[in-house]
């Protein structure tokens, strides 16, 4: 079955969570999602929205992927795209859905004039990393992720 | 001598970018800045700005230090900020003025409602982790950094 990209639209904010949480379950965190199909819809399809997303569907309607983006800022190079997910659905690998997705990305960066792409991997997810770097992506080396949770944050300002 | 914290402004620009280097410097990467006074006047200092940024000053109007922060989106949080920048120039460590930056900017993100606030750190910089950690921040295990920089975004985006 042949699918196509568009831009994702407030209709799917359920299509869009269920992709989140099956990520989510994939990698292995299936309990981080706090989300909820409101604040996706206050988030990302009010005025000012937080992210953008690109939806891959099926002729028939049926959503099997989705990437979500927005903008960062580099002190280096200036803005810069930010790809927080790309997930096409289990049963659906493989029909290109997820190269078609992370094309529409990376030609929405190019046409904003965007610097640099960015995005972050997990170390065991060895296909991922071949695919990114067969398309020039750079894994970093080095550089580690640090991240203040909201209950840490909330004892370190009470504290501060 | 004393310092305070305020919000960054225009007339800090230069001051700002200064800071910048000497940060790449710092992580040995002098030559990746590309960033000029001009990109941080449009980009943070006009309409709709991409970041902000506390600057650490002395009473006689030396900038000693600051922080450039900016929203990002978690799929499973919701609104987070993101620390880009804090950097405290070199003759100035050990006044304070690192601590009372970071502490702006968690105290920002508590009072903005955000789930987190997350960052890079290089691995070498044990010093750096060592504080972070001590204030109730995570340092991801298996997360690793994704870049696909201007050239190559081009050439993908020329192929395919």
């Amino acid at each position: 079955m042949s699918f196509t990209i568009r831009e994702g639209e407030a209709r799917d904010v359920k299509a869009i969570l269920n992709l989140i949480q099956e990520l989510a379950d994939f990698e292995k965190l299936p309990n981080e999602v706090e989300l909820t199909t409101e604040d996706l819809m206050r988030d990302g399809f009010s005025n000012q929205p937080k992210f953008k997303t690109f939806i891959a569907e099926e002729s028939d309607g049926n959503i099997v992927g989705m990437a979500l983006f927005y903008e960062r800022y580099s002190t280096w190079k200036g803005k810069i795209i930010h790809l927080e997910d790309l997930m096409v659905t289990q049963s659906k690998r493989g029909i290109g859905a997820g190269k078609a997705l992370y094309t529409a990305v990376l030609k929405y960066a190019h046409e904003q004039g965007c610097k640099r792409v960015s995005w972050e991997v997990l170390d065991w997810n060895k296909s991922a990393i071949k695919f990114y770097e067969s398309t020039g992506a750079n894994i970093l080396d080095g550089w580690q992720v640090v991240q203040m949770n909201e209950r840490k944050l909330q004892e370190f300002v009470k504290n501060n």
